[in-house]
């Protein structure tokens, strides 16, 4: 069972970041209003926000106004459920289900997802380089950099690829320890840095973060790959059991689920470890590290 | 036939754009390769490059470096390539053929279109956010928020967006135009006005250029509808004819082709007219303004 603290802290960035989403995405006029529902389908269909959840935890470490680390969180939201729309699509995974209710392109339509994808991916540079996400310009102008940089083609999109090319690959557990720390690892670790970024952290503590977000986004794949073999799909909200479906090499299958599920332990155990540096007011990073391998979707 | 110093300029700007997104787009060793060799497919295409054009001649009025407009460029032209890639999908406009080669989902695959089409769009902003961008914070930070504008849900997407449901829109000469601002004319725009940003133009010489760009874009999207009627595949380099078949409207289809034409060249006009402001160092923007409609693909 989670921490109180950390149930709180979620629920808070969840409510912070929705509101400022119904905000951006209030719904034109115009026949455009069509893609507005449909990124609202998809951006305000309560994910679990694990990676907003980290961005205000890291945030919180330095005092940062929760709702500036709110907007970065929204941003982060945003690059999220891009990724999800356009990996859910036919010729990508095909997945029909996502967060228990049909994938936007089942409910909108293929081309309609490929552009709320597009959309979302736009707004969150929007929302970054808006000066009510910081009133310094060097700092947002890190943000759009570090954001690009883990989402593009050295990143989350470089690693989706692989993973596309996966079933031909056949990796071993460094090439597909690398595939997930640009798939999945990217973002995560922006997510983290995002709070050392909007709170002015030291050198040393941006590493200690970096050393943290590193564990946890390899766990929470790990994790991930777990649950796709154990879980049920309503517990998880979408198609389970699709990576053996696929002939994706993932951590269960090459460690198998025993050893893959210690090894996501002892990750998170280093994760929290690189936290020493930090106060209590890292307390909710140590509680969502724990959270990673006790989630059960 | 274009005056001699705009296809010299043209020229210029798309050797020294070529030449930034090689370096940018250096392959690397992984399996994610493929997604790069799919970038530069597209990237490294020899594309018209009208709007790094307008760019750099927007910039060269108020001597901006050329290296710093033209890695604005090269942003712009990442976009551009992105919007096409994606329009060019099965769902969305279906077409086989772009600048007379494959389109990317027909050359490698629609997956690796979609990716590589996300990718172009982040790396669009690591570009802007660069510090050899500009030296001035304010001023990238400018960049990134109107390129996000101009090209998301209020802009060059809803644009798109509101093209796929034209079909079932009726839509008079005011909703085509505005269909047209956003998806055509937005990034247009940007282009024009990212020269205005770089060069610290005056609020009077940003006015100018804004509705220069207004009546360039619109030109260049009857001129586009009335070549869709007009030219052949072989001159234009992608499926002709397409508008009519998809029962899409068109400035042609309402106009009919020779009114069309006109309003075009009326706008034209107009466009030039906005230029008055400036000396010479606007010439190349002026030639570039008759070549919308002088143009043959």
């Amino acid at each position: 069972m989670p921490d109180t603290g950390f149930m709180q802290a979620l629920d808070r960035v969840n409510f912070l970041v929705s509101q400022k989403l119904d905000t951006l995405l209030a719904v034109p006029d115009g026949p455009e209003s069509w893609l507005f529902e449909a990124m609202r389908y998809s951006a305000l269909s309560g994910g679990k926000g694990f990676r907003p959840l980290l961005c205000s935890a890291s945030a919180a470490i330095f005092d940062v106004d929760e709702h500036r680390a709110a907007r970065v969180a929204a941003a982060i939201e945003c690059v999220h459920c891009y990724s999800l729309i356009h990996d859910d699509l036919p010729s990508m995974d095909d997945d029909d289900m996502r967060r228990n209710k049909p994938s936007l392109h089942i409910a909108y339509d293929e081309a309609t997802a490929i552009l709320a994808g597009d959309a979302l991916q736009a707004l969150a540079y929007e929302i970054l380089a808006d000066e009510a996400t910081h009133a310094s310009p060097d700092v947002r102008l890190e943000l759009v950099s570090q954001l690009a940089k883990a989402t593009g083609m050295h990143g989350m999109v470089g690693g989706q690829m692989i993973d596309m090319l996966s079933p031909n690959l056949e990796l071993d557990a460094g090439g597909l320890t690398r595939l997930q720390k640009m798939k999945t690892g990217a973002l995560i670790g922006f997510a983290v840095e995002a709070g050392a970024i909007l709170g002015n952290a030291t050198s040393e503590q941006r590493q200690a973060l970096l050393g943290y977000s590193h564990d946890v986004g390899l766990a929470f794949q790990i994790a991930d790959d777990v649950l796709d073999v154990r879980g049920s799909s309503d517990e998880v909200g979408k198609t389970i059991g699709k990576d053996a479906q696929q002939n994706k090499t993932t951590f269960a299958s090459l460690l198998g689920v025993g050893r893959a599920h210690d090894q996501a332990s002892l990750l998170i155990e280093q994760a929290v470890a690189h936290l020493e540096v930090f106060d209590a007011r890292a307390d909710v990073l140590r509680q969502a590290a724990a959270f990673v391998i006790h989630r059960d979707s």
